[in-house]
């Protein structure tokens, strides 16, 4: 499995995945699933991917092949000329669909499945940021004030922590810690999820992708923030009323 | 589906379990999932149920059933005969195998699967509490010190804080909070499990069943419980350094 978190705030997003992937518990590896493209001053983008590795990462080349071929003559819709995010979203469901159009009978005869999905965040000129959670059939849903965050994956682990305190007018560095929380409750829980952690944070109007970390298993921030959630949990545990029955 | 939870102390047990079922989204109830029997003075057993409601109903029942036929000569192998608790979990593990056996084909010509699954604990006479996770397939385990925490159902958002916070050194009343802080976070997160909660509160060596409680939606203390928590989680929160990237 996989687990990517993104917050949409007022002021920008942040996005992060692990890097774990396996095919059973005996065939673990570490591969980034945090791809990003950018024009810098005109453009940024950011895709978390979650499923079928030869499936996700079919739809990074495909995108990143239609980048490309922006400097030719006729170049098809891509990343870099889509005029909003949701021009953007589709041309990033466009190309789960023609992976699915081109795997799927295969998968299909060796009884495997097509299951891919994907969050996909980015800022086009004076356009505010935006955020998708793409599914396998390539449609996609859009993060809201009502609910700035998108989750996928291995996602019910670290889904009550951002139900409590995930807030669109959070400043970056608060999200980036929210999402480190939800990630530290996973990777504690399920061992699927698996260090390091890539973290991107972008800030509104930026247009340019400067903030992206891997955050690897003996990350000081990381250790610090996991012993002191821990520890703060069990004191603010340790504050309320036992039960008596 | 449901959520479960059982939490073995060296202090005795805390059980329980939620309360809805649901056929759909648009055809939910509320049916008892946590029941028990006992001869007081002599032993105790409690059982959390989860699954298909027809299984699980049939089996309590049946568990039941045995426990009454006790009174006639040459009784089968029940609850109120085991001599350990080990034996009266294979006999709730026989009671699923003969409601398996009964149903399976049924249900597989229907193209329903036979899946349930249950918390069982008790104590008989001067042995210590004891508590098992009993499968579908009529096996089991059992809870020990290091693991002293059991769930079935929808066990992840509600992990977390087990992970974090469990310990068989807890007094009673901590861990019936734990455990209904274990079921807020899982609630809010999941429509597919909810109020009111059954919950067991059982002290090693009493040899009876006192503490038995149905926390309702509108239950003052798990109410508080709920926002005193959400508040000391956004202050920890709020108390940890922010990301600086």
């Amino acid at each position: 499995m996989t687990y990517c978190v993104g917050l949409l705030m007022k002021d920008g997003f942040v996005l992060a995945a692990d890097t774990r992937t396996n095919a059973g518990l005996d065939n673990i590896a570490t591969f980034r699933k945090l791809h990003n493209w950018s024009q810098p001053g005109k453009r940024v983008f950011a895709l978390a991917t979650s499923g079928n590795l030869a499936t996700t990462q079919a739809v990074v080349s495909l995108l990143t092949e239609g980048t490309l071929s922006l400097r030719k003559r006729g170049a098809v819709d891509n990343l870099f000329n889509a005029k909003t995010m949701f021009q953007a979203a589709q041309i990033v469901g466009r190309a789960v669909r023609d992976v699915q159009k081109s795997d799927d009978s295969q998968l299909f005869q060796s009884e495997d499945t097509f299951s891919a999905s994907f969050l996909f965040a980015g800022q086009i000129g004076a356009e505010p940021p935006r955020m998708f959670q793409i599914y396998s059939a390539g449609n996609f849903i859009e993060a809201t004030a009502d609910t700035p965050f998108l989750q996928i994956g291995e996602h019910k682990y670290g889904k009550p922590i951002l139900d409590r305190v995930s807030d669109q007018n959070m400043r970056l560095g608060e999200a980036a810690k929210l999402v480190l929380l939800s990630f530290d409750s996973t990777i504690r829980s399920n061992l699927s999820v698996g260090m390091p952690i890539d973290l991107l944070v972008y800030e509104k109007d930026m247009l340019k992708l400067e903030r992206i970390r891997r955050i690897e298993r003996d990350d000081p921030y990381f250790r610090k923030l996991s012993t002191d959630w821990g520890k703060a949990l069990r004191q603010a545990f340790g504050a309320i009323d036992e039960f008596d029955i």
